[in-house]
């Protein structure tokens, strides 16, 4: 294999999808790997490789990664719900958030209510039922 | 007043930012009013005025304003954090639905316990408690 030299694959994703020269010092080549372009292509799609760069630039070297990485999982979001994108994924998780607090304000309540009932004789635990109809939720 | 006519102030904030004449059919006239420059302004820094259109164009014209205002909301939190942006809002909500579940699951297997405990003598309660040392957390 004398004389054969490894064909240079040194364009990232980026370079190869704006159709320009990858240089050493490329902003997007130590995130985009040429074997992943649809990575770049989703960022691109939906932030654009201006904006990117911009982001990139603005951050420290060492949070690059994670700023690529959360801006691709936000535009593969996004492409996937282009009205809601990740504000959708947030919304549900909060009315998410906001049925676990409730089921767990009902089992502390119930727990209460045990607690106090645990404690005392079973004439007392009618008297001092703590939350009114209570005791049928903590069925 | 007479002759007098109001100045024009048809200019959605957009076209004013990209310094371009607002025709009747622009695509941002509805959604980012004269007086809000700062609305396009994040939106633009963050996706670009051309990706913005792109989406709009992509989505029903019912579903525009809820389109804007993810936007608008999502580069926000951009901007806050270059770094996870959205992603970084997803993620401490994971986490505290995590902490949530976690709370939810031990207050229901204290109700468990106390259920079962309620409905037994207090010597039957030394025997079967179902969880090995659960009754320290439940107290």
């Amino acid at each position: 294999m004398r004389g054969q030299e490894p064909r240079s694959t040194s364009s990232c994703a980026a370079c190869k999808l704006l159709k320009r020269r990858c240089t050493p010092n490329c902003i997007f080549a130590p995130y985009f790997r040429s074997d992943e372009p649809k990575k770049f292509a989703k960022v691109h799609k939906v932030f654009g490789d201006s904006n990117v760069s911009k982001i990139l630039i603005e951050v420290p070297e060492e949070e690059r990664g994670d700023t690529v990485n959360s801006l691709a999982y936000e535009a593969e979001i996004r492409l996937r719900d282009p009205v809601y994108g990740c504000i959708g994924a947030i919304a549900l998780l909060q009315r998410k958030m906001i049925q676990l607090q409730h089921d767990l304000a009902l089992a502390r309540a119930c727990l209460a209510w045990y607690t106090s009932a645990i404690g005392s004789t079973d004439d007392d635990r009618v008297i001092t039922e703590p939350f009114g109809g209570l005791s049928a939720d903590c069925g």
